[in-house]
Order: structure tokens, then sequence, then C-alpha cells
């Protein structure tokens, strides 16, 4: 029995019986032509959406149902039956046709933050308006004002693979960070809160240049050579340089922020944090990248079915340690 | 010219000329006798008070007027003069003689908190009184009920050494904590608050045992072979054991939050931290130390009268690195 | 054609050949329902006795013979065929029912020692007897007779996976560690044989509680947290507690063993070894370790079939090194 | 008996009997006022000049012939006579006056390259002469023909401690590096030699900025914060900016050949070197470093009378080992 | 369709379309049996020749066209089909048959080098003819002279898996590093060059007996147990002991630069580099092999049709990083 | 007042008052001519007996009282008077003069072993009679008949600084080794107690070349660049070289034992220990040597004066832990 079109994400997949027919549209992320064991060629898809991936089979390719010409990057129309292998959950396609413009809407095929991004980009302009330090105020403006700059910083994940690693990841991460960066200014007196929040705005905006987004989530040939840091360094540099009146000093510092603020050299940082702005930065981006890891970790183990009394599998992110979910488990025990 | 008895602290001295004779009481730290190259022996002593240390030499131990009673640990009178040698101050004793009773405020002989331990104390209890979670407030108000902890955890420093290193500080360190930490468990909704402010607490408790604090800062023999987190588990598992309502899954949480704040296992916690409660008490630890640090470091740069162009020397506890002082630098830049 | 019952292990498999079919009882360690690439369902089985484990495989879910009601943890008997798998042995199942009460010893179903443990038991007990130090004596005659920490201590495994992996593992492994450090003793007039054999008692004890072994062996969630140490030297002070001429000094270095027994804070031990006692017990343990992990690895080898010129193959808890046979390799050079 | 001016370099004194009077021109690089035992002020001063440093005092600061307005920075006329104190060699001062302007050339002052600076430069031009690729010879010789970039490029030290510490040190180095790695490209067919030699001309340049060298050799606030690889990249960026023509990829190698030149995160490069020129470019810096460490380290050890037999001291820079000089060790031998 | 005999190398299989039917003599790696799921055995064998290593499959082992009396090491014709498994190239078998002796010649079945043996053998010993040192001219004649050693020296590879693993890759390899080591011995005037060429040619010379290469390459136990570090030292120490008047001096540094020739500890050098041709040793021996591993990567990416915007995968021997082929990348741009 | 000659040792002199007077003969170590803050040359020594190290002063260079012909190495009788200086021994010298040929016995001159060196080594051979192994037994005997060897074994130190720094602390080392490593090889059937025995006897045989003891304990410039390691395995292999019947794996086994004995590569073996009894080597000489280490701590305690509840100062070979006397803690808590 089929289902609807709108309906069909990959996480709902899960619930489904083997054997459950069903239809749907993709994007192809990976094609390639295998051979069974007994030698007969069979395709091997990968596809997603914005709620993840999934393995497809296409086992008779000269099947008239099959289009011929789709490739990786293609948006396809699919229809098939759910099916497990090992623990993991397959598709067998039967019919497959490369999608029509405007037929699906391709923010549904990756996945992307599910805060409304005009808002969270407000509560961004908004806290660049609060500013008292009228160099960064101005710094930032002409940043956030550049067009091609405003509508990368609104897109780009905030990393490949690990913690906010989605549409709108970045822009997502940045305003946690503003909210729990101010909290720490207003605690240490001692702190630049203006100084604080440009670092945070900026530390990672060069990897609006050091990814790539429009076919899964991937490094470019420059952001691998020269990395996130660099291109933050350079893109802020030049904004500056348009800034006649910008201080050297401050300029300086900015600079400085970005360039240490993963902390240690060994994790890229060609420079330790050597101002307490930096250090504080360093530690809420780090703090903030783990509470988002664990808590993506808390709801996927959810989803898997664990019980309350289980712990999550290592998280590579976290040391290859293992969580405990508190307020699930200590629910268990007031039970 | 003489000086009257209550004006002289050591942070004093520096601003003495050569030769200034001066009075006051002070700790005797060190008490050691020394030969000069010309076989003469001589006393060297180290002297504190509340506002650092000092070198003292008696050249003369035959003189009437140097008592031969004194030993480590006592609080004496001297009168002598000001002098220098290789940038270290140095005091040049002609008189010695041990203190009266309640001749002088022992409280001025040790560094200790410039803030009012009977107000931090209220916020510690006002912060308990704010809790909703039932077991972890009669944890708290029991533990801080018992007037020997409760004068320990008002007295102790937060370390030997490093940070805080002075009466109250572990006080001091906690209030500090949890203002902060509190901010954090409202960013973070996963965060379950009373757990984590517990952990803040109780986290650093077992220092009231594995230090001394009557002659300078010390460890116990029983806090180097066993441990501030060993100490702290214990001291919190006899309440607990108490407390017959106490659930497990609650008791083990508050005992992990315990042995893991050190983050690391190579900075001696035997676990990981592995909740999230636990591991923003690691980085809200981590970093308020850090800050206390900087924060000293800038007073003492200032003190030595370096100007805002130069960085501090480099700091043990922060990786050896050397810091800026960001609102010093700026300054100049705006000048 | 059939084999009887009690004649057959694990073990006994490697040696059958394809296709041969027998019956017999295992613990079910695992069952998961899976799909085979035609979508058909089927059910995989790890199921174990006290020799090893064995994948089971259910081809036909539907077929009567097979029972519905088994979970994880049952004992069951079935009835199948052996086969080959990428050089895994497999079962293959026709029949499946759920074990009778008292139709099997569980014994027979985890890995266990192939000591005596009543023997072994005595032997501790004739250890202790032994004791010149009145104090440590009683402690350890006081734990030993709570019969749940008694039964507790002859049943549990030293370890999840690496060395004496096996029910009454921490007994054999205790034992072997008495003989060994009485050696030791002797050998070295500065060390305390009272205190040191005390150590190697109560070292690991917290692990009858850290671990669980009903269902094969595991991490109890409260051992994940707190850990062996921790929950070891609970249990200690627990005991010293009730005993109220117990010296403070002696305390304090019986706990200082367990915490320091693993030598290394990357190893989990929050305090290095700073006494020459714990200084010994780090090194017989660790080495009474690697030797019984060497032992086991020798005997895999053989048990493989490998000649005495092939090194072992890479061991994990051995840095990842190969070993070599020393005595079957000289056997050859000789012949 | 007094020693002309000219004739006197501090290189000079080592052969110098006790109490041996002469006079000189040397630069202040520390003054500080110290106290003797007996509470009398004396001053304490560091002097250089390009052969080395000198530790000078003078115990009479009342005295009429010595200069009381001279700081570090100026370059100042002393007489006096040679002593030894734990085997270094001080200089007890008797006169002290500011030098003239013009009455001594600065470049006695600072230690600088024995090698010929306009020789080195032309060396320089001609290899980027020798260039098939046009836009990184036209890269090369936009930011030589700068006069600022070219001027400090001929001054600049290699480093402040290390390695090729003088003035001339850097372009000292890169000529060495140059005709190593023109060998190197001669022999690895793989290799694009412009791109390599780009690297190698470019790879330090931000030390330009850096460092200091005016009075000793020191680190700018900006070069502590920023680092000389930042620095040089974005000399370079902002030069390939105004070539319009430059080909993006070649910039993107460019700029990553000076940001990987240090060959590991940990010594500072954000980036590993991922083409085969930076890596070639990691080694030919690192082994010219590593030479020229021995080669000075060889020249101190005869400089110190040490014998063939005897090894260096333990080299900082090579991991504190000790070297042994082949040739001479060797001409031992067949003696 | 068939394919002749001497046309067929594993390299050539890449091409060949599904099912398509070859033959060919290969080398036996590996032979197991195996199992079916639906439990009939198979044999699986590794096969290789110089260019590669092959999986095959004989699913019918009684077929009468296959031979029942091969093993690991002999020489087979086989026939039948290519398939690919998972983006793997297999092999079906349908015959096979062990090959006769002389109908093959052996050194197309070891990857070996692509250079003219004989043509590197003049080389190296033209090298030694240069040297000006008669010691250690004599020591190499007389090593070289020994026929075992030539004929291992030019057989052995220079690894068993990283940098030149194949047969005269030790050769290949001593031969770059001469020319290399010469050019560096030429810009450094403080090396002795004959004292560094002669290191060179020996520092992997106990390879001939830490590896084997007659059933592909591997390690003999001993070479497992010692290491060609210490077989080589005990070569050449043997070497030495026949040589009656070569001086003790020269002797030490000759085994020292063996010892040292990996460069660090941790690399199983028991002695870091202390003399400055040590030091130049480990270097050219790092780059050498980093060098061909680069290339040998390359060429593999090219092979493997990727486009010159790709990078290559992660390589081990270069600490996982991933490297683009700069001179591809460069035309791309151009274009 | 004066003493005797024979009773005087540099241990006895802390208990000498201020400017005691005494007399002795002792060992030269260092020979330096310094400078007085008053340009005064005098003379620094240090000056050795078996008991400890002293520095000397020599003020008046001229007084003829004092021989000007004694050097570094030269045994010399010394008049003078005690002092101390910064907590450190020194003695001012009135009268020096070289001594006689036989005046004084040179053992009484360095540190050496308090054992009986003939009874060590009776038991030495009378371990290697115990043998059942006949090539063992005949390859040691061989080696420890050779006069060289067998007087170089009873002289050297273990080391040079760290543990058995004395004469004859190599065999003493090797004698509580035999016992240990006996006791152990009972406990454990797995290994070859010959073999262990013989690693035992052989592992540091390599220091009879690589250190000297003739002036004070160094290493030799050889010792320096090969190691002991290495050393000692040429000695073995030249004794093994006349043992034509010696089994090869059993030679392969012994070196492996010498090479691995330091248990990893970056303590500068360049092979893991791959043998049990290999592993076993490698345990109870780092055992033993810690041991040694820590008794020698805990008496250089109890000489300091410290009390029963005082740890250790840091102890370097340790890891820099400081340690507690157990006995004399328990001692304390009984009273």
């Amino acid at each position: 029995m089929n289902v609807s079109m709108k309906d069909i994400y990959i996480s709902d997949l899960a619930a489904f019986d083997e054997g459950k027919v069903f239809n749907g549209f993709f994007l192809v992320l990976l094609k390639q032509q295998r051979t069974t064991k007994t030698n007969k060629p069979y395709l091997n898809l990968i596809l997603g959406d914005k709620t993840g991936q999934l393995e497809g089979r296409i086992w008779d390719i000269a099947d008239p149902r099959i289009a011929k010409d789709f490739d990786k990057g293609d948006i396809v129309k699919v229809r098939g039956s759910a099916s497990r292998f090992d623990e993991r959950l397959q598709m067998k396609i039967d019919q497959l046709r490369v999608a029509l413009p405007d037929e699906v809407d391709k923010a549904d095929l990756l996945p992307s933050t599910t805060y409304d991004v005009a808002a969270l980009w407000s509560q961004l302009l908004a806290c660049v308006e609060s500013f008292t330090n009228p160099n960064l105020k101005l710094l930032l403006n002409t940043l956030l004002a550049d067009p091609a700059v405003a509508e990368a910083y609104r897109e780009a994940p905030a990393a490949r693979q690990l913690h906010h690693a989605w549409l709108g990841g970045l822009l997502e991460h940045v305003i946690s960070l503003l909210t729990l960066a101010d909290r720490v200014a207003t605690h240490y007196p001692l702190l630049d809160r203006d100084l604080l929040l440009t670092g945070v705005i900026l530390h990672d905006i060069g990897k609006t240049h050091e990814l790539s987004w429009d076919i899964g989530f991937d490094y470019t040939i420059e952001g691998t050579l020269l990395g996130h840091i660099q291109m933050g360094v350079e893109m802020v540099e030049r904004a500056i340089a348009t800034l006649p009146s910008f201080p050297d000093h401050l300029r300086t510092l900015v600079l400085h922020m970005i360039l240490s603020h993963h902390g240690k050299l060994e994790f890229g940082s060609p420079k330790l944090p050597m101002i307490p702005e930096a250090l504080v930065l360093n530690f809420v981006d780090d703090l903030d990248a783990k509470m988002q890891a664990i808590s993506t970790e808390f709801d996927k183990t959810i989803r898997e079915g664990k019980g309350p009394n289980e712990m999550t599998g290592k998280v590579w992110s976290l040391d290859n340690r293992q969580l405990l979910n508190t307020k699930r488990w200590l629910g268990e025990d007031k039970g």
C-alpha cells in the first residue's frame, strides 16, 4: 500500500514493517555499480534528505522503470520497499526517475536548522546594535552587510560531521554562543564584552569558504589547504582594510581571537589565547559544541529505543566516552 | 625614622627606599641557620603576612635584642631596615621578639579573601534554599549544618599555590562558580540545575581535609596520599548514609560529579565526566580558576610597574603562556 | 548423526565437519531479528557456554519447532548443524526450546576458573591467618566474613574482557598475586608484608560491584560512573568504620594502596603509589595480568593450529605487540 | 695598560688576564640597580656588541666619572677591568659616558651576518630571475621591490635566540636554503621548482614584522599575538591582491606553503604540508636550522677550549642532545 | 573469449568487463577453505603477480579441472572470469593447475623495481670508488664483495608495506639517497662526505636478514625479535673485525650512524643522531621515503580515475594526511 | 684540634661544628680557578671519597703550603676547617699535597658496595652452576671466565647517577635480581628459568664499556654514541661466535632479552619484550632499581634529620613523586 509523497522522510522509515512499499524524493549522495556473488551487476545508492541517509539497491539495472541518466547530486523520485540488513535499513528500489525542477523544495533534502533563520539573523544584528565600541560595530555591520557574506553565513553548517552539521548550523551555533558569552561577560568585569562578542560572531566565519554544502557537506580544496581560521582572518583583514580609522591595536586583538579560538596548537590554532577574551571564546565555543553533541546523542538514543538505564554509544567527539542521560535515569529512580 | 605598627604590610615595602627603617608583626614561615663565606653563622627567615612573603636576615645571632626561643609558626615583632638583593626585597633584622597573645590579629598574617565571608556564606545558603530537589537540598543542609564542616569551608583556601590561594578562597571560588553555573544552567535546558549546583558546592569540599592552613598553606600527609577528590567523596558518602531516603541513582550522580570534576584522568580524576552536569562543572571550574589566575597576574604586573605595552611573565598555570591586558593595551591605542 | 548432550561444548565444535548435526544447552547472549537480501526475516543469536561463543541462525522463524517466547539471558536447548562463514563457526538451528529449571548447571554456561574455588578461598583465609598485624587481620576477617562480600568475591571475574575474564577470575588472580607478593616481600626487608598482602586482597574488591556477571560480563551503570577503585575504597571505609580501634595512619595507607594500584593517573588511579608497598602492588598486579594474558594467547595459538615458528597475533592488552612462545620455539631448534 | 678602541670586542675578552684594564663602545641591553649584602647600592649592566654579551658592575654609583643619564638602548663608552665570577666573565666599570652620534658604527654593536649582504641580496634576485613561472616571478619582484620590505628583509635576524640569531640572519638562512632546495628540486622531478623556491623566499617573511632588532632581538606585541606565519601570509595576500591575473590555484598553494612550513600543528603551523613542495620546504628549513645550530655549537666548543674528545653541552634546540665533532674526533684517531 | 598468457597482469584486469574470460600465471599468496551461507564449501585464494593482488574464488572444489595438490607459495595457471564485489575485483576460477618449472619467470610474480638492477649496482660500486677515505672504501668493498650479501642487497625490498616495497627496492632507495646525500654533503662543508655516504649504503643492510621475500614480503622471526638495525650493526661489526687496521673511532661512528638512523627513540633507534652525518642521514632517508610514498600515491590516484581536483585518500605513512598533486591542479587552473 | 687520618670520611663532616679543623685524603673530582667579587683569584675544588662529595676552597693560591702541581684525578691530602654556606657543607683548605703511592686505598675514595664482592661473585657463579641448559651454562662460563670481563663486572657501577651508582653496584644489582627472578620463575611454570637468569646476568654487561669509573663515574664517548645495550649485545655475540654448537634460536632469544630489557622504545630499547622471559626481566629490573632508589631516599631522609611525619623530597627517578616511609609513619601511630 502506497504512502503519499509529502509525508515520507528517512527518519519515518525506522517504524516501517519489512516489505512496506513507499515512494519519495531524495538527493543522490553516492551512486556505485557493483556485482553480486553470482556476477550480476546492481546499483548501490546512498540517498539523503534532511532527516538522514538511506542505502538503496537497484537489483535490475535494465528495468525500463529505472532511469539511466541520473547521477550524484541529482534529486530523484523513487518507489520501492523497506528491508533491514545487519540492523541497517535499506530500500529495494523498483522505480526511479529524476525529479522535475521545483517538484520538491531543496531545503527538504539536506538537514537544516529547526530554528527560523530570519529570526536568528535579526538576533545577530540586534546584538551588534547593542555594542558600545563604534569600531567593532562598524566592522561587523560592514561585513554582515555584504550580501554574499550574509547569505553564506545564514546557510553554512558549523561542521562537516561533528556538531551543528546542518544548514544554518553556523548561525545557530553563533546565536547560542552569543547568549552564553554575554552571560560570562557579565560575570567577569575584566572582560571587554564587545570584543568577546565580536570574536564569537567572527571566529568561524571562514567556514563559509572552507565548506561546501551543495551535495552533502564537504571541504573545498582551498578549505583543506588553508583552513577556516586562515580564511576567516583574511575576510576580516580585508574588511578592516576598508575602514581607515580602525585602530591597529583593536585589529590585532580581533585577528588574535580568530587565530587562537581552537585553544591549542595541536587543534590547529597557530597561537594560544593570550588575552582573557580569547580564552573565554575558546571555552564557550568548546562547551557549546560538546553540549550540542550530547543533546544530539541523547535524541539518537531515544530514537533507537534504548531505555533510561542504558548509556549512549561511544561518542567520538567526546574522547569516545559513553554518556548517561541524567534526567531520564533519575526519572527511573523515582518510579 | 620609625613607622607605626598597624600601617606596615609586606606589599608596602616595595615602595621603601634602601635602608628605610621599619617594624611590624609577621608570621615565621621558615627559620634556618647558615654561614657566611667567612664562616660566621647567621639566621635566614621567611616572614609572611596576608600580603606576601619577605626574606629576613639576622647577621648577629648573639645580639641580646634578638629573642632565642622563637620558631617556625610563631608570630614575631621585628625591627630592621629594607634592602634589595638581585631584585628581591630583603629585611636586615636588628630586633626580634615573640608577639604577645592577642597583640595582633592572626587574620592579618595569612592572605585572605577580600570579600565578607559571612555574606558569601549567606549567599551559599540562599542558593541551597532555591533548590527544588528536596533530596539535594537536604543533603547540602545536612553537610553545611555540621559546625566543623562549616568552619573549615569558610576558612579553607582553594589551593596551595595556584588560584584562590588565600583563606576563604574555597568559598569565594564556589560563590563565583555558583553564579556562573546558574547562568549556564539557564542556557541549556538539558541540565538539571540542582544537580549542577550541588556539584559546584561539593566538588572541592575534600580540600578542607587535604590542605592545612595554620602556618602557610600545605598538604596534610593524608591529603597527599588520598587527595581531595577521595576525601570529598568520603565526606559526602557519610552524609548520605545518614539520609535513608536519599535515592541511589542520585547518590551515584553526586559522587560521579566529585570524582570527575578535574575532567581528565591525567589531572587526577579517576573518571571522565559522563553526564552533562559533570561536563559543565569541569568547564566552569576550569574557566573560573583561569580567570582568577589572569586577574591576579594583571594586578601583579601593574604592581611591578610594567606598562600597558608589556605582556605578563610566563604563567605556569596557563601552560607558561604570556598574557596581555586587553583593556590597558586598547587604552594605549586610543590615546 | 546425533551427539549426546553432556559432551558438547562450543570449544568442541572447531573439530566438526561441515553440516555435522548436534544439540546442546547454551545461554542466549544476544537475540536480533534481521532480513536476508531477499527481504526474508531471520533470527541471529549469540549463544555462549563456559568455553566460548557461537553465532546461530534461525532461517525459518515460523517453524513450529522453534520456541517463540525465549529472550536474552535464557538458557535454551538447540539442535542444528555446524557451518563456517568467513572462517567463523556458525550454527544453523533447526529446533529450539527453553531449558527446564535444573536441566543444566549454570556454571557450565559462563566461562569459569579451572581451579577449585573452595580451595582458593581456603588459601585466602589461611593467608590472612598468617598476618602478625592484628588490625589488618581483623579488617580482612570482618570483610570476608560478610556473606554477600564473600559470595561475590568467589564468583566475580577479574575483568570484562582482558585478563582473568571468567567466573572466579578475581579470586584466582588474587591467589596468584598473594604468592608472588609474598616472595617479593621476603626479598625486600623494607616492605611491610601484612600491608602489602592486604593491598593484594583488597585492591580489586570493588569489581564485585563494578561488574555484573549474570548474562555475560558487563559493567553496571554505577560501575561505569564510579569505577571499582572508588567502590572498593568505599567498601573498605565502611568496614573500618565498624572497627573503632583501627589506627588512622593504617587506614590511610590501606586506602592509598587501593587508590594507587593502577600505577599511573592515565590508567585511572587518582594517586601515584607513594609508599613502597603500593609500588610493589602495582608491579605484581601488572605482571600477573600480563603473564595471564600471554598464557591465554599461547593456548589460543595452539588451539588455532599455529606452529612453533609462528608468533601470536597482535595482543591488544600488550600494546598490540606479537609474542613468541619461547619453549615451543626452542623445541624446534633442538629437533 | 690601555687598549685602543677599535680592537676590542667582547669575544676578545676571554683571553684577558684577571684585572686587565681596557675600554670600548657597547650597547646597553639591560640596566638594573641592586644592593650588596651590606646594603650598598650598585649598578648591574648587560653590555653587548656584535660578538656577544658581557655583565658589567658599577660599584660606586656616585663616582663623577660615571654618567647619570644613560639607559637601556644607549651606546656607551666604558673603561674598566676584566674579572671572572663563577666562570663567567665580568667587567668592573670605572668610567662610563654616552657615545657621541657617529662615534661608533651601530653595525658593530649587534651580531650580524659575516656574509656580504649586498651579495646575498643579488643572489636572491638572480634566483628569482631564473624562474620560468611568470606569475611567481612577478609576485616576488613586486614584493622585493617594495623598499620597506627589502630593507627589513636584508636586516632581520632569522630568530630571537635559536639559529641565525643575528642581523642579516634571515637573508643568510634563505640563501642557504635556496641552494639546498634547488638541489633537491633537481633530484625529484615531481617537484615544481619555482613554487618550492617561492616558498623558501617567502616562508619567514613575516619575521620582518614579528621581531624587532633595535635593542637586542625581541618579539613585537603584534608578533606575539599573531605570529610570523600569519603576518607573512597577510603580506603575500596583499601583494597578490595587486596582481589581477595571478591564478587562484597558485595563490592557494603559495599561502599553503607559508602556513604549513613548520611541519606540525604543535610547532604552530595550522596545516600540515599537503603538497610535495611544502613537505620539502619543511625538511630543508628544519635541516638548515639544525646544521647551523650544530656549527655554532662546534665553534663555541672550540672557543671554550674543549678538546676533540669532548662532546658539546646539551643543545636545547636539538632535544637537549650532546653532539660530537666528527672531523676533530677522527683526527684524534689518526694521530 | 580467451586472452594470451604473456599479456595478462593483475593491473590489466581493472579495465575488463564483467564476466570477461581470461587465463594467466600467478603466485598463490593465501589459500583458505570457507563455506557459503548454504553450507557449501568453497576455496578462497589470494593470487599475486608483480603488479598487484587479486582475490579468486573456486566454487566447485570437486571439479576435476581444479588441481588438488597446490598450496601457498606455488605458481599456478588459472582460467576464469572477472567480477566485482563491493568495488573490489575478483576472479571466478574455472580451471587451475600448478605451473611447470620454467614455464614462467618468477620475477614477473613479485613486484620489482622498474630500474635496471645491474646498472644500479654499478652506480653503487662507482660511488664507493669515489671515496677518499681508504678505510671506509675497504670496508664497503669487503662487504659488497661477499656474494651472499651482494645477492641479497640486489634483491631485498626496502620495506614490507610502506615505501619501496618491491624486489630491488632497497637498492633503488639507496641509490636515490646517495645522489641526494652527495648534494647535501657538497652544501655543508662541515660534513664528512665519505662517512655520510657509508651510512647511506649500510643503514638498512640489516633488512636483507630482517625481511623474507620468497612468498610475498614478510618479517623473519629473527627479524621481528632483533630488528634490521641490530642485524645491520652485527653484519658491519663482523666485516670490520676482519680489517685489523680499521680505526676504532671510525668504527664507532659507522655503527652509530646505523643505530641512530631512525632519528628518534620511539621509532626504534636506541640512540639519537649525535654527529652531523647521522643527523643528515636521518633527514634524507626520511625525505626520500616520504617522496616515494607521495609519488606512489599520486600514481594510484590517477589509476583510480580521480580528477586533478581531488585529493588523495588519507596516507597512513604520512600521518593520515591527504595530499594534492600540485602539477595536475595547477594545470587545471591554467586551462 | 686535629683528627687522625683514618677516621675522617665526608659523611662524618655533617656532624662537625663550624670551624672545626681536620685533615684527610680525598680524590680531586674537579679543579677550577675563579675570582672573588674583589677580583682576587681562588681555587674551587670538588673532593670526593666513598661516602660523598665536598666543595673545597683555597683562598690564597700563592700560599707555599698549597701544592701547585695537582690536577683532577689526583689523590690529595688536605688540611682545613668546616663551614656551611646556604646549607651546603664546604671546606676551607689551608694545606694541600699530593698523596704518596699506596698512602691510601683507592677503594676508600669512590663509593662502593657495602657487600663482599668476592661473596657476590661466588653467588653469581653458583647460580650459573645450577643451570640445566648446557648451552647457556657454557655461554656464561665462557664470558665470566674472561679475566677482563670478570674484573670489570666486579667493579662497574650500575649507573652514573640513578640507582646502584657505586663500585660493585652492577654486581650487587644483578645478585638482587637473580634471587628475585628465581622466585618469579618458580611462580610461573611458563617461564624458562635458565633463559630468564641468563638475561638477568647479561642485560647490563655493556655497562662495563659504557661507563668509566676512574675519576668519578661518567660515560665514555663510545658509550654515549653506542649505548650499553648495543655494547652488551656485541660482547655476547662475540662469545657465542666462539661456541660452534650454540643453537641459533637460543642465540636470538638471548640477544632479544638484552635488546628489549628497557621495556619501551622511548627508554632506548629498539625492541619491545616479545617473549615472556624478556617481559619478566624488564619488570624485575625496573622494580629492583626503584626499590633501591626508595631505600636510598629513605636513608637520606633520616640522615637529614627529617621526622617520620615528613615525606621525602621529589624523587627524579620516580616521576618526581614524594614518598612516605611506611614503617616509620606507622610507628608514629602506634606510639
